[in-house]
C-alpha cells in the first residue's frame, strides 16, 4: 500500500478550502505570504497566472513532499481589474458599476508536483448583475460583507441574489474552478492517486 | 411598526432552504404532499410551473396569513426528462448519459401572496459536463448521493468536479434560482416589506 499523496492549498480563502472539500479532497492550507497588489500586470489572464505561480512557489520553497495549488482570482470589467475594495464608499462604486450589466471573473491555478514539475491554467467566467435598486446596494454594503471580496460581492453569500446569469464555470466566481483543478491534476497525477487523495480506496489504477 | 412579514416555503429540499437562508431571508418550511410523479406533462416548462404551483396551493390551502412559495426543478436531456434514480444502475445510466456533453435544468417557482395573488416564473441553465472517467461515475455512484437527486447528480456536492460550464442561473441547477424570485417576490411586496423578511431595519420604504 502507498502513502496517501499530499495536497496543499496555498491560500487563505476560507471559500477556495470550502469547495475543494465539498469534493472530497483531503488537503492541507499553508497560505502564502505574496504580496497582491505588488502585481503590475494589467492583463487579466497574466495577472492570475502569474500571481497563482507565485503562491504556489513560495509555498513549495518550503515544503517538497506535497503538490502545491495556487490560485489567484479578480474581477474585471471595460478593461479594469476590480480588487478588494478598501471603503464603503469604495464598496458601492464597485458594486453600482457592476449593476445591470455583465462583467468577467478570472481565476489563474498553478499546481506544483512533488517533482517540481509545474502546470497552469486558468478559467473566465462571465457574470450578469440586474440592475440593482440603490437600497440593495446600501443594505448588503451595510452587511460588510463586500470588504474582503474582488469586485465587492461574493456570489455565495447575499450578492447571490444580483446575479441572474453567468456563462462559464460557477466555482470559478466562488474562486475555485473545480472542474480546470481536476483536469490539470489529471496532468500530474494517475488515476489511482487522485483517487486516494479524494478518501476513495486503496489508489488501485485499473 | 408593521408585523414581521410571513414567509413559507413549501418543499422539504434542504437545498433549497439552505439558498433561501444564505440570502438572509427568514422563512418556515411547510413541505406539500403533491405527488410528483403523477404529472403527466412532458414540455420542460410546463412540467415545472404546473407542480411548482400544486405544491404552493397544497400548503396555501391551510395557510393564509403567509406568502407561500413552490418550487420544482427537473433535468432534461435530448427532450427526455430525468427524475430521480431508483437504483444504482439507473444513476449510472443517468451519469453516463450526461457525462461529455449538455443538458438543461428548469426549475418552476410560484408565489401565492396574502391575498391570494399567485405569480409564477421559470428558469433555464444549460449545463456541461466533461467527459466523465468510468472510475469517476463509479465512486460518484457508490457515494449514494445521486439517489435523491434529479439526474443524478448535485452540483453542490462531489458533481461539483464534473461540471466545466454553465449558462444561465447557478442557482437555478441547485434546485431554486434566487434571482428570479426575488424580481417575482417584487411583484407581490413593496421593498420595505422584503426588507423585513430579509431582517433588515423596520422596513420603512423610502
Amino acid at each position: 500500500m502507498q502513502d496517501k499523496p499530499k495536497l496543499i492549498l496555498a491560500s487563505h480563502s476560507p471559500r477556495r478550502a470550502a469547495l475543494l472539500r465539498q469534493t472530497g479532497f483531503d488537503f492541507e492550507i499553508i497560505a502564502s505570504t505574496v504580496d497582491e497588489a505588488g502585481c503590475r500586470e494589467t492583463d487579466p489572464v497574466r495577472h492570475v497566472l502569474a500571481l497563482s505561480a507565485l503562491k504556489a512557489q513560495a509555498v513549495r520553497a518550503n515544503v517538497k513532499e506535497a503538490l502545491v495549488i495556487g490560485a489567484d482570482t479578480i474581477v474585471s470589467t471595460s478593461g479594469m481589474i476590480l480588487g478588494k475594495p478598501g471603503s464603503r464608499e469604495e464598496s458601492c462604486a464597485m458594486l453600482e458599476r457592476l449593476s445591470g450589466r455583465s462583467h468577467e471573473v478570472y481565476t489563474g491555478l498553478t499546481l506544483i508536483g512533488e517533482c517540481g514539475d509545474q502546470v497552469s491554467g486558468h478559467e473566465m467566467t462571465k457574470v450578469h448583475f440586474r440592475k440593482l435598486d440603490p437600497w440593495e446596494i446600501r443594505d448588503y454594503v451595510n452587511s460588510r460583507e463586500p470588504l474582503d471580496k474582488a469586485g465587492a460581492y461574493g456570489i455565495q453569500g447575499r450578492a447571490a441574489l444580483f446575479v441572474d446569469r453567468i456563462e462559464g464555470c460557477y466555482f470559478n466566481v466562488v474562486g475555485f474552478p473545480l472542474s480546470r483543478f481536476f483536469q490539470l491534476l489529471e496532468t500530474l497525477w494517475p488515476p489511482g492517486k487522485i483517487r486516494m487523495a479524494m478518501g476513495l480506496g486503496e489508489g488501485t489504477d485499473e
